[in-house]
């Protein structure tokens, strides 16, 4: 029966018969179907678009929004992000991206999902209701990233199954065990036979990857890939079949990808996504509006442009009532004053207006976050001794493993990508009177904090901090509690304060407190909205910038540390683990 | 498990630990996703493609084909057809296209709908099980065609409902009664509502649909339309977000065509079908190769040509491991001698070799039609009074309601519309001893043949026939017996002859029986194979041209004078049809 209303309405209020409850007019379309720009007016009935006229067709509605000068686009759709790296629930998220042409995202939500399981993922989809945004969740696949962290909880295949059939779960979440998969690994085999069984969209992840493992990992299911540094491994990947997730400008040297792009004759499934964006890139540069923005400006045709977020994405999610400006699809609807510099000055989400004057006029209902996931930083009482490291000699010398990061240079794309990439080093340090002289060698804790083994990994680090302590448990992908610090007592105070404060990131320096972000939403996500979050994001980068400690806009280093699949060398609750061979080193070298 | 295992093959085969069950070695790539060409080795396992490689891999196989000199494609979709028209068994039908490439169609069976309803589609899904071919049907939508005929049968949207759970059926087929979708037609809207809510591919047909009308149509769900005339109305589809169907040159000013779209800046959805192809011209011209080539030939960058008949139509119907080469797509893999000259050499489908050599290699299970099927055309007997017009005057002038067909002009795609389009004139004649003096008008009568009301309509005609008489049980849409003629006797004998056989189209002129295509299947198709129908077929059409009969190939034209829903006047078992003002009109003018 709703139906039938629903396509009766569609048809009379497109006739003019009954009254359209919205009419843009005067607007200039950007057609993504034919790549033509030319005027019209856009018919909206409740939810849905239903005329599109090249000439006045004097239809009369309800509300009337003047387009005069503005270019109409689909609304943007984000097929690859983590909303946790806003620090941001689902709801201050949408009030803060929707400003920006955000109406429709599919979230991976496997940061909350390593500390409280498919619970964190229920709890996502409850904050994400009656939101003025349609936000899609993707069951994460690859909890924990792997066997050599502890994580608070753990999705298995069966799980996978039954978030499948959850309304709102819209496909398996990046298979970032690649090695896993080609290696035919038990439990991603199991995983992805559910997603092929269920004909579910599988997104991927598979950095490096190339030739024949490339593609027994695409003939497996995964269908996307948002990796990508090299144009070279991009083509591989679009010639294969793969649509090619591009991020913005801080992980991508835009201009070089985007020239070797435009050498193929007739590139198609290019898509843009954020990933991970910090609040204070957010609030600074934007979400996927910054995306377009940038690659427009690196002399990406503008259409591509649009196309890579609108109807690429939804061909890609099989969303077919999305992603276009045209009869019959969801009324997401993006007024920019200009193309080219791709502002968004008015948007309409399901067919209202949310956005005008580039300020979101609407209210957002934000649902109190289940209290389950305010209290889940769990571990014993930590004392000082914690951040002392014992050495089995008194005086002499002492061999130390040390996780490397390379120096930090210009902060563009490719720095990034040799940012995260660590190694291993040897390291001949003095031991006066039982105590390590470090130098420019931080030490590392990581703090099992999910109230389950306990455990604490130790390790070195250099060129990672040179004054005071961070704690934090924003600790890729398993969150734990990461400590690092040329001071015990500076350590102390900091992880001291994330514990009390139910989960954020804290630096302390000489033992005064320099910044401190609290997030008490499963150590990961903030109550607070953007403003406020952004500035103490900002707070915070100050402080790492006084610490000499390393920092990036994409996200700081000390974050991913913890992160077991990225090679070289990490260190876990579990102690320095060795990504190439798989195996863990002892922080006293032999 | 099934799911599982295949994960595990493709990855073990792809990654060369386990050997292909296939290998393409040496072959050209046209790369559907990026417009390149380039050597490729294609490894498929089973029925999968699992690793296109551009160097040796050194992968070993079961079977290597050669593809040296030929340029590998995707295997040929085909989204808007019907089989019936071809006259062959969906098993004829298979063996006659796979040498043309063609390895997937999605048919709508209307034409046995209208005779058999639901139960035609069912014998018509398990006539094409276990065929090296994937048949899929729609659940036609418009049956009958409008309430001016009787057909065999009707589909309502619970039949509708029920069809889109069966296996093979795929959407709904073509809304052709775009009347009554505009006008909320309560039929159409059920229809509408079922497709909807069901999230079904909707085909549309929607000639002479624009602006508002359009807009309404397509926002009540149809989403791609195959009735393309003139490029003004293509345009307008493309700009509205429907898939644009284009058919071959029969019913196309291919050229004219190409010149207007390719003055779009990046036009899209863009798809080529077949739609009705008769058997003579699938043996002599060849299936939606034929279309491609024509399209080739005309202008069209043969890139696009094939995106048009195999990605964009795997994308339209949702099929999401069809319409590539590349891992993990179903590997139906089309081998060309010649990209330009679109000529097929090497056939794979579901990854078996089917042809080789332009050569169907494999045997085609030819399962028995169902015999219900086998005896549909139940009428009382006929006598040659049937055939006779009483005059309501024994001498004098009496005033006819003609239906005039244009006079054949040179036959291109033009002609075709203009032949199609009839018109109503009233013309005066002599009677003489109560007998009609009707020179160059024939009688046209159509008998209800399925059982039902055993109506009879009367009506004239102009320049369809001049000399002796054609009874057809193929008469679209409800396929009843129309018989036409210039002699009562021929009239009768074409008719008893086609009654006698069960079904087909029969030729007769001065007693004489020139030519008959016997159609015992529903009167529709034959048990026969491509060989012997084409053959049959050619020599109807010679008969066709001794009586001066109006033909084309796409069509002969009285196969048409029975479609009560193409402009302008139609002829139906219930009289003469004014379809512009939707009432009957008596044979004598009043």
């Amino acid at each position: 029966m709703q139906a039938e209303i629903e396509v009766r309405n569609a048809i009379e209020s497109a006739l003019g018969h009954k009254p359209l409850t919205c009419l843009i007019k005067n607007v200039e379309l950007l057609n993504v179907f034919t790549g033509e720009q030319y005027p019209v007016e856009i018919g909206i009935y409740r939810n849905r678009i239903v005329n599109v006229a090249s000439k006045s067709e004097q239809l009369s509605a309800e509300q009337i929004i003047d387009g005069s000068g503005k270019i109409a686009i689909p609304g943007l759709i984000d097929t690859h992000l983590h909303i946790e790296s806003t620090m941001l629930t689902p709801a201050n998220f949408a009030a803060a991206v929707l400003p920006h042409g955000t109406t429709t995202v599919c979230a991976d939500p496997h940061e909350i999902a390593n500390v409280l399981g498919k619970a964190g993922v229920k709890m996502m989809l409850e904050n994400a209701k009656q939101l003025p945004m349609k936000v899609y969740l993707f069951a994460p696949t690859c909890v924990p990233e792997c066997n050599a962290v502890t994580a608070g909880a753990e999705i298995t295949d069966r799980d996978i199954r039954e978030m499948l059939d959850w309304n709102g779960i819209v496909g398996l979440g990046e298979v970032m065990d690649f090695n896993g998969v080609i290696s035919s690994n038990e439990k991603m085999m199991k995983i992805l036979a559910v997603g092929r069984s269920k004909n579910a969209v599988i997104d991927g992840h598979c950095v490096f990857l190339s030739g024949k493992e490339l593609n027994a990992y695409i003939a497996a299911g995964p269908e996307a890939d948002h990796e990508n540094f090299t144009a070279k491994s991009a083509i591989e990947k679009l010639r294969s079949g793969m649509y090619l997730k591009l991020r913005g400008p801080h992980v991508l040297q835009t201009r070089e990808m985007i020239e070797e792009l435009t050498k193929l004759p007739t590139p198609w499934n290019i898509i843009f996504v954020t990933d991970d964006v910090m609040p204070d890139i957010l609030k600074k540069c934007g979400h996927l509006d910054y995306v377009c923005r940038t690659f427009i400006e690196n002399g990406m045709d503008p259409v591509e442009v649009v196309r890579s977020v609108t109807l690429r994405p939804a061909e890609h999610m099989r969303f077919h009532d999305l992603g276009a400006i045209a009869p019959g699809k969801i009324a997401d609807v993006v007024l920019l004053k200009s193309l080219e510099k791709f502002e968004v000055d008015t948007v309409i989400s399901d067919g209202k207006l949310v956005v005008k004057n580039s300020k979101l006029i609407v209210p957002i209902t934000r649902t109190r976050f289940d209290t389950k996931a305010q209290d889940t930083v769990v571990l014993k009482k930590l004392v000082m001794e914690d951040f002392e490291v014992k050495s089995p000699i008194k005086n002499g010398k002492l061999k130390l493993n040390v996780v490397d990061f390379a120096s930090p240079k210009e902060q563009d794309a490719q720095s990034f990508l040799q940012l995260v990439l660590t190694n291993l080093t040897q390291t001949e340090v003095d031991v006066r009177n039982g105590k390590l002289e470090l130098g420019r060698i931080a030490l590392v804790t990581v703090f099992e904090r999910h109230g389950k083994s306990g455990g604490k990994g130790i390790g070195f680090v250099r060129n990672l901090i040179q004054h005071g302590a961070v704690a934090s448990t924003v600790a890729h992908d398993a969150h734990n509690l990461i400590v690092v610090g040329t001071e015990p007592r500076d350590m102390y105070e900091a992880a001291k304060h994330v514990v009390e404060t139910h989960g954020g990131i804290t630096a302390v320096k000489d033992g005064r407190l320099l910044a401190s972000i609290e997030l008490p939403i499963a150590g990961l996500m903030s109550n607070e909205n953007l403003e406020l979050v952004s500035k103490k994001m900002l707070i915070l980068r100050n402080a790492f910038k006084e610490m000499q400690m390393l920092d990036h806009p994409y996200m700081p280093l000390i974050c991913l540390l913890t992160l077991s699949v990225v090679p070289h060398v990490r260190i876990t609750d579990k102690g320095i683990f060795d990504v190439d061979n798989q195996s863990f080193v002892n922080w006293q070298a032999s």
